[in-house]
């Protein structure tokens, strides 16, 4: 039981790293490139400025809203799976049967080296379908709070990403000037995130930084050329 | 065999209409919101077809080459989970065995019921792996091919999705009649969109039709009223 609930809390946590950078990898970059493409070809920052709020709120709304929805159907296609299940358990138990013993066939287990795990398993129903749920569907039970604490998150960490790279906009006149602040810090918020991002989620941390870091120049390099071309 | 086959080809299909939906959502959305947030800011379109293509350009790259990392990222997991659970079979298979009795007595299956499964494992240790990466960590094996395949679905579907409510800008000079139009459009899009994506995804489409054209809107009348308030 103690190792369950470890378990879990480690889930949970991982859970709500990977909606921060779901948010932040967009947020940094996003409003960061878009920023840099109309800087080139527009007088002053205010229009930059203006630009980059209304893309913060939509994308964050976009993404804040998608989140949330696409936890809650995940919700509602665990809940409508595991009805499905039981509703085989109680009427096709002879099938149910029969995808176990397929389920430890297909990893070279005979019927009868299975045969002890089905009849326990038929002794009861509801961790019968708990198994299947699990190990022939895949699917683990969602946390029902996920999907508010989830869309908060992700919009949250899209505003904080993306009001980085406008903060030189909005204390500099000078667009040029402006840009340049802006392309220093992003670059450090990019390279920084990165690296906690890796750290976070298990992979080498300073590969992640660099790859972080060279998708937001990409992103804002092409931005800003695409911008220039059209004006 | 038949079964299986089936079924891994009905995932990969369904991982590929996962990434036309996440392209395809962000990209109907946030460039529509994007422009009609700055269209009632500055006079003439011009402005905003240049931010617009400049978000659809950031946004695709930045989506897309996530999704690539993402991919790429979940099979380097794979293959680091696949080393240790192989390192530990050969060096600690005690452990391992320990470690399958626990997994049936969390579903109430007795040792003396899970030990000839145990024993059928033991006599074939790639199989064992196999079981443990399935049946411990829950990881399904990663198609090498898709991490460059979802990076070019994802920014291709935004792309597609960020041009149509841009169209109407690029048609008309005069800044309020390329907005309604955009309205137009894109809640038409969105609408489909919804109910393809409800269809596909298995949930109820009409539904998921309404949820994706309010999301939009919302994040578009958020924006409109950002950059008016900033302006």
């Amino acid at each position: 039981m103690e190792h369950k609930q470890h378990k879990e809390h480690h889930f949970a946590s991982s859970d709500m790293v990977k909606d921060i950078v779901i948010g932040m990898s967009d947020g940094l970059t996003v409003p960061f490139a878009l920023a840099a493409g109309l800087s080139g070809v527009v007088d002053g920052t205010g229009i930059v400025v203006t630009a980059g709020i209304a893309e913060i709120a939509a994308g964050s709304i976009a993404m804040g809203l998608g989140g949330y929805l696409a936890a809650r159907s995940e919700a509602e296609h665990y809940d409508h799976e595991r009805f499905r299940e039981e509703q085989e358990t109680k009427y096709r138990l002879a099938d149910e049967e029969q995808e176990i013993i397929d389920i430890f066939s297909s990893y070279e287990i005979s019927p009868d080296d299975s045969r002890p795990v089905v009849e326990a398993l038929k002794r009861n129903p509801e961790i019968m379908v708990d198994f299947m749920m699990k190990f022939e569907l895949g699917l683990e039970k969602p946390d029902p709070q996920r999907a508010v604490a989830s869309a908060g998150t992700i919009a949250g960490s899209y505003i904080l990403g993306g009001v980085i790279p406008l903060l030189p906009y909005m204390l500099f006149n000078n667009g040029h000037h402006a840009l340049l602040w802006s392309v220093a810090v992003t670059i450090v918020a990019l390279f920084v995130f990165g690296y906690m991002k890796g750290y976070f989620l298990g992979n080498k941390p300073w590969y992640s930084a660099v790859q972080t870091t060279f998708i937001g120049g990409m992103a804002a390099g092409v931005a800003y050329f695409m911008a220039k071309v059209l004006s």
